[in-house]
């Protein structure tokens, strides 16, 4: 690493400090600073952040990387970016291992009617529902990057009839995998629980409306752990009332946080978790971004590396 | 097969038909009735049932073999039987199948905080609560036969710290096996996220009481798809109410159905479910049932032979 290199953190300050164990351990070359101590702006050339300042582009004039500290990169403006800085977004183990614990859950609880049952339970009722078995429910990925095949190589063993559909071609072992525009229609005709793992781009934005709901089975199931603008909320109040769809799982809405008077809250048919899905687990993260920067160094692809042109 | 025998089936009329169905096709030399149609009682050779009649001993004087419809066979009366007539539980994929899907989806429910957060939707509060990575959850498994090793292979991918007790030494990959009543503390002390799948015999029957809840980590949680009279309700409630257990996931209660009156329906951290986690999915029942019928006639060992004095 080139000397009097500063590596600036910008996002959550408790999660801050244990990256800066990480690299005071690893990396003791680079002066690790958390914002707003940024010390020489001459000297930051990389930076991590969740939202970069607004300023980005003429506060830091050598600035060669900027890292994302989260899954996603919808939160940046790219136009306020110096066009030739790469970004990489955060791809590491603890985002997966989060995310496939709370869509297997979300797609056992629903396959296995606990909705209904939790209801149940308020009227102290005692009613058996009949079981499918798993080879007859079928699930459907949205989004077929890291998470979206891991969660999906965890759905397999339950013996899930799996589909996924992504922009670009993908062959996974066992799932029956759709591509492009054309191909969207086949995969939603066939899934009964509709799992939505997509970045949010503008072409994934309100994404999740009547018109795809109603392309659906009537019953369908929703679990949506992608980006809240995705979702059009009062098209899908207006879905579970018409019983188009049956049940929805929400992580993510839009605004964050939801507010307490908004009717998602109240929908007997949706459960709502604060965006917990998955988290970056800090010291893994910063073990993978130590080596994005030797990649970089070394002129190597890095992991997670944005094309601008898709916005991921 | 002999000719002139009669399998005599006494469940639910439902499945019974099922049954017959699969019969008919893989075994037409068999006379399949289904109870009260009994016909000559003389050749009842099989029978399956859930409740034997209580006259069993005397009215099929050629009994050769009791199926148990279910997995456990607590539901028999052994001294009503003929002292030597074999007994088999039903071990089929339906069942392990059921349980492991219930059980994935308690211990992820408990490990991801979702009975907080649903209570959280109630009060329509966001607030993010603390993930611990699945290898600090540590979860144990009582009773280590087919059904709690299917549980287990199943949680081990998502990287939880695994152990299992049972009454006899067992050894499973990735597991740490405790065995016999001198190692049930330690298997305790270390448990997170109890799971009892362990058949209702004299020495389990009151076993999840206020002493074994003491010796579980403060806030220890248990999912509980074992038989209803092994828990204690009151001592459960006690736990619950002074923060000792943290949460309860209940597939089996004590008397089933609960009574809508009974106080387990409405502690906030209590989840019920009626006995729903497995259940015998006919047309593998059946091929199960005809497996053991040719292992019978030619003097094979059965699959679920009980043992008579250990009591499954």
């Amino acid at each position: 690493m080139k000397p009097n290199t500063t590596f600036l953190y910008k996002a959550d300050p408790v999660r801050g400090r244990a990256w800066a164990e990480v690299f005071r351990r690893r990396a003791p070359e680079l002066d690790f600073r958390v914002w707003p101590d940024i010390g020489d702006p001459a000297r930051v050339r990389f930076l991590a952040a969740w939202e970069p300042p607004g300023d980005i582009a003429t506060r830091f004039p050598n600035l060669k990387l900027l890292l994302s500290s989260g899954a996603g990169v919808d939160q940046i403006d790219f136009a306020a970016l110096p066009p030739d800085l790469p970004v990489v977004r955060m791809v590491e183990p603890g985002i997966i291992r989060g995310m496939v614990e709370y869509v297997t859950h979300a797609v056992l609880d629903l396959h296995r009617d606990m909705p209904a049952y939790r209801r149940q339970q308020q009227a102290a009722e005692w009613q058996p529902l009949q079981v499918k078995p798993a080879n007859e429910r079928r699930v459907g990925v949205l989004g077929l990057g890291s998470l979206g095949q891991a969660v999906l190589a965890h759905l397999l063993p339950f013996g899930f009839d799996c589909a996924g559909w992504s922009r670009s071609r993908h062959a996974i072992d066992g799932v029956s995998c759709h591509a492009g525009a054309d191909e969207l229609g086949d995969f939603l005709r066939r899934t009964d629980i509709l799992v939505c793992l997509l970045p949010l781009t503008d072409a994934t934005r309100g994404l999740l409306n009547a018109s795809l709901f109603a392309r659906l089975p009537a019953g369908a199931a929703l679990v949506h752990v992608g980006r809240g603008p995705q979702l059009v909320a009062d098209d899908l109040i207006a879905a579970l009332d018409a019983g188009r769809l049956s049940e929805a799982v929400l992580d993510v809405t839009a605004p964050e946080p939801l507010p307490c008077e908004h009717r998602l809250w109240r929908h007997p048919r949706i459960s709502i978790t604060p965006h917990i899905a998955s988290m970056t687990q800090p010291a893994t993260a910063a073990e993978v971004v130590l080596e994005n920067l030797r990649r970089f160094e070394a002129g190597e692809p890095m992991v997670g590396l944005v094309d601008r042109t898709r916005g991921y």
